[in-house]
């Protein structure tokens, strides 16, 4: 257990082989294994090997090799659905149309995705989580035409490793543990837990090849800007609202 | 690995012995370890032990026993304050006060909460996650004193278990997996996936306590009434926008 956990690392590189049934069953077995909110199981996977999804799903995922490359992709979704008909079928009135709802089942589906994350890698295989996801959330619902009450939260591919890279640097644990209540950071806190990423000889590298003076412009106007975080924001919103959770808008 | 993932189920009933502190370094540990989009690690994760604070959260979750019993509460929290912090320390403009980075904090911590629950798990601890953290988030902010780009995502106690309680049914897998695309469900599929869970001994005893004629009326009726998903959602709304995710309202 412990060292699945320790050893995991995103895989960006994939083979070919494909991932026989068989483990395909147990990985998504141990997602279902996962906590669930009142034992309601409100998410849903779906499994996408088919090419032409696949292509589909590589171009909302900005194009990233590794989506056309590793022969499965799971989404992982935030589903009232399922639950809303069932009590429509049972003379009973679901009133899960709200946010609350939206996120309960989201949390759901991520909680059921870590498992399904540690059980591949337990099988011998690598994952890596699309944080596109969220971005193109609207393009993915058409891609893989889910219902209303159904919200993708995050994706993942999977596949037989083709690379072996090393263990992602953290930061410090007093950087992310707060002891009995919250302890906001001083100036000096700040400076300490970011010293070794800072300084790291590929944060070196960042600066000379994006031509920056510190790693965190690096995020702030490369990987992360507020111009794309206001865009997808308003897109994943409206995203959330269009597919039924809209009783707070 | 696996064995830890199928083997859990949520423990309601904790003996009072203390969790080393050698065993929650490590289980906090294995929580760094999950993935983070953009190796951001957009989370924070709080331990409460102090009997004063437990009490005042075991308030807030509204009065569940097994919260004051277990010596140690964890609270993942969405967290863009450190990071926010660190980019204007360092002359870049952050842009995280939205909608897409709440909810991309929230991912961050809840894979790191089942990271956690795993590795608790595998060290002979019993968890049980606390739904009641996205209903009383604005209690919580004031209990822990979370500062603005920070909301509790999910709360977990930990600790000896005092109970050994059976797996918790599920639902048939092919009811929550999709193949390819989202296939909707036919009134005959929600029949078929329901019916082992409907006919169950538990639910039978459950209609006679309860008064009613479907499971399914439990569930809108009794536990996740219309009425309190509206009161709650509407409160975690504002919690986020208060707590400065603030750009999409």
């Amino acid at each position: 257990m412990l060292e699945t956990i320790f050893s995991h690392r995103s895989i960006r590189k994939y083979k070919s082989t494909p991932v026989p049934e068989r483990i395909l069953e147990e990985i998504l077995l141990a997602g279902s294994r996962a906590s669930t909110t009142g034992n309601m199981q409100v998410y849903s996977i779906i499994v996408t090997k088919d090419e032409n999804l696949r292509k589909q799903l590589w171009e909302a995922h900005f194009k990233q090799d590794m989506v056309l490359q590793a022969p499965v992709h799971l989404t992982f979704c935030a589903d009232f659905n399922r639950f809303t008909r069932w009590c429509e079928q049972r003379k009973a009135s679901p009133g899960y149309d709200n946010f609350l709802s939206f996120f309960t089942a989201a949390i759901d589906a991520l909680l059921a995705s870590q498992n399904v994350a540690l059980a591949a890698e337990s099988n011998g295989l690598g994952i890596c989580y699309l944080g596109t996801a969220t971005y193109m959330a609207d393009r993915i619902v058409e891609i893989l035409e889910l219902p209303k009450m159904v919200v993708p939260v995050t994706c993942m591919v999977t596949g037989y490793p083709d690379e072996e890279p090393g263990l992602t640097d953290r930061l410090p644990m007093d950087g992310i543990i707060h002891k009995e209540k919250y302890n906001d950071y001083l100036p000096t806190d700040i400076d300490r837990i970011y010293v070794e990423k800072e300084e790291s000889q590929q944060t070196r590298e960042l600066l000379v090849l994006n031509k920056k003076e510190t790693l965190a412009q690096i995020f702030t106007d490369n990987r992360y800007t507020e111009k794309d975080n206001i865009h997808f924001s308003q897109h994943f919103l409206k995203t959330v609202v269009k597919q039924g959770f809209s009783r707070n808008h």
